[in-house]
């Protein structure tokens, strides 16, 4: 987070946690430059903090990002959005600037958020306000965690400009777009235009593309700010392919850390007719409990795989199409090849190949297995 | 399944299932009236015998119906489609009718069919005629049982008519369409054009509704066949009726049998624009597994309701939906309204209610919750 130079950051604790851990983590660009851009959830069911967000980042500025866990703010009626405006608010009286540029990001439970957790917010303002330091990022990183294990960070250095990010998202893990909140900065000089386009394409192939679990959020957010520090220009194609490798990188780190999982699997689909058509077929794949369940089970049930890829309207014929798991190749033209037991799914890291052998596009969906560990976090844990 | 007069069935044992319990039914109309109609899985990666029966249906006219479990017959190439193609061809001989007059049926798993299981279907073929009687339905829903607890039959007797069924699922539970092997006879005067009209309407409200979890079985089929032995030609609404009732039983007994749930589901979305759009804002709660889990977890978490109504495209404004856990309205106007732990889940049966406030049209969805033991029916068993 403040591996790019002209941001500074902090996380504090106030007491949204039980556990009294960091809960609430401010973010400040110092300039020169305030561009920034953003993508959220596509959950019509929006939160209050994405509905403020969504008006906040309509400019192409942003000065500071304020994030809060241990409370989602999302259905909480009016009270909860006046909570976020105040939020806002309050941050840029502190930093001496406009509420409007102030982007509010919150993570928890859904349908908390009163006269409690309003004031517990509008103190980790002020007490992260004051705590703002350069090196602030590590903390800042901590105060997002929910459920994750671990913080989640990334860096992309280049010839003169960084690209640094953090994340938190462990469960409700697939995309609409984003489903997590994740901030990204750089000192790279970058105006707001750039910075959105570079960011729906690297997203579009990352955080996309990773589907823990099929449910879609209501508070998701990816926010990327530019301090233009660097006094460095650089050309768009490279600093969107540098944003991709960070994405990319924290998207992996939140699959790794998804509830409950003993497999992070990466279905790679080959030969399909289109981008948008690989992407399907992964996904399909990748939702299907029964497929997640043999995973945990040790099973490379090829069967479960070729019924998810029959409910897609993807180009293929069931007839011809060949499935890999762990590089062994169980399924050719839709009938029996390897023998199952050839494969060996003990490794946490799980590749299913799916060759749709119809066109030359391809993408690789990352998911989880179905665990009792999932059922037990998700039924025992409220988020 | 023999309640209906002109049916004669038998269920036999030929070691298909390691159990040693009976394995293929055998289902034949005795007429006058010889007419049938099916309906089939909507998912593009079709069994054998979906594709030889989907032939068979075309004119209208079923002489038998040939069941096994121990094997789906999927994806097993060439040769499996022979099995299916040979296993119609017997039954015909044997019967002195036409092949093409012979449905064919199979479940288990996938990718399993070769010499041994050709020859032993083609035995139970030979056992399951030699054993047909007036009184065979029971033993021909016990051989279509798979991982089901329980043998499923359903009844509905009218005035000098009858219509009887048999059905057989408890996982892969989710439509395309039915999701499950059935067979319904009746001996009410009914043609084809008729019992295609009726088996469908029945369909829609009935086994399209079931949503156990999510996943699209390859080898679904519901046929029904008319002896006409009653000699009775009942009203045709009055008919669908009749047939709607004995599906909608089938499908309660299957979600009663789910594997590895401890909640039944139904899910009421009443307010909604269209039908279309109550089914596709139930479809959605009822495939997502915070929500299962939470269930599981006796957690009346409305918030993960929300989130699921989200990634619909069904009219509705988020912040005007309502939410009841088991007659407790926990969410109005997407608020919090009645504390959480007013509500009981300990029950099995579980009833959600979603209002939408949008216009006139409701449905029900049925489903299952998301509990350990589905993860380890599942993970240790390949079907």
């Amino acid at each position: 987070m403040t591996a790019a130079a002209g941001f500074e950051a902090a996380g504090v604790a106030v007491g949204l946690k039980s556990s009294g851990n960091r809960d609430v983590a401010v973010v400040v660009n110092r300039g020169p430059l305030k561009a920034g851009a953003a993508v959220f959830t596509s959950n019509r069911a929006k939160a209050n903090p994405i509905l403020w967000s969504q008006q906040a980042i309509g400019d192409g500025v942003v000065e500071a990002v304020v994030l809060n866990s241990g409370g989602a703010n999302c259905f909480t009626g009016g009270f909860g959005f006046q909570t976020t405006h105040q939020t806002a608010e309050k941050a840029a009286e502190l930093l001496g600037v406009s509420a409007g540029d102030v982007i509010v990001c919150s993570t928890g439970l859904i349908g908390e958020g009163g006269e409690e957790f309003r004031a517990k917010v509008l103190d980790g303002v002020v007490q992260g306000v004051a705590a703002l330091s350069a090196d602030g990022g590590v903390a800042a990183s901590e105060a997002i965690m929910t459920t994750d294990s671990k913080a989640k960070r990334a860096v992309a250095a280049r010839d003169g400009w960084t690209i640094g990010g953090m994340a938190k998202g462990a469960g409700m893990l697939a995309p609409g777009l984003a489903t997590m909140l994740v901030v990204i900065t750089t000192d790279a000089v970058v105006d707001a235009a750039g910075l959105d386009t570079a960011l729906r394409r690297a997203t579009r192939l990352s955080f996309d593309r990773l589907d823990s679990d099929g449910c879609m959020s209501t508070n998701d957010q990816v926010t990327l700010l530019a301090s233009g520090a660097s006094g460095i220009a650089p050309d768009l194609d490279e600093f969107a392919m540098a944003l991709t490798e960070v994405c990319g990188d924290l998207a992996q780190q939140l699959q790794a850390d998804a509830e409950g999982a003993s497999h992070d699997i990466a279905i790679q689909v080959v030969h399909a007719a289109s981008d948008d058509e690989a992407v399907e077929v992964g996904r399909s794949v990748a939702r299907n409990n029964l497929f997640k369940a043999a995973i945990f089970g040790g099973d490379p049930n090829w069967g479960r795989v070729l019924a998810a890829i029959g409910t897609t309207g993807a180009s293929f014929d069931p007839y011809d199409v060949d499935v890999s798991f762990n590089g062994v190749r169980v399924c050719t033209a839709g009938g029996p090849d390897r023998p199952r037991d050839e494969v060996d799914l003990t490794p946490r890291a799980t590749h299913i190949l799916i060759d749709l052998k119809t066109g030359d596009a391809e993408a690789t969906i990352l998911t989880n297995d179905l665990t009792h560990d999932y059922v037990h976090e998700n039924s025992a844990y409220s988020s």
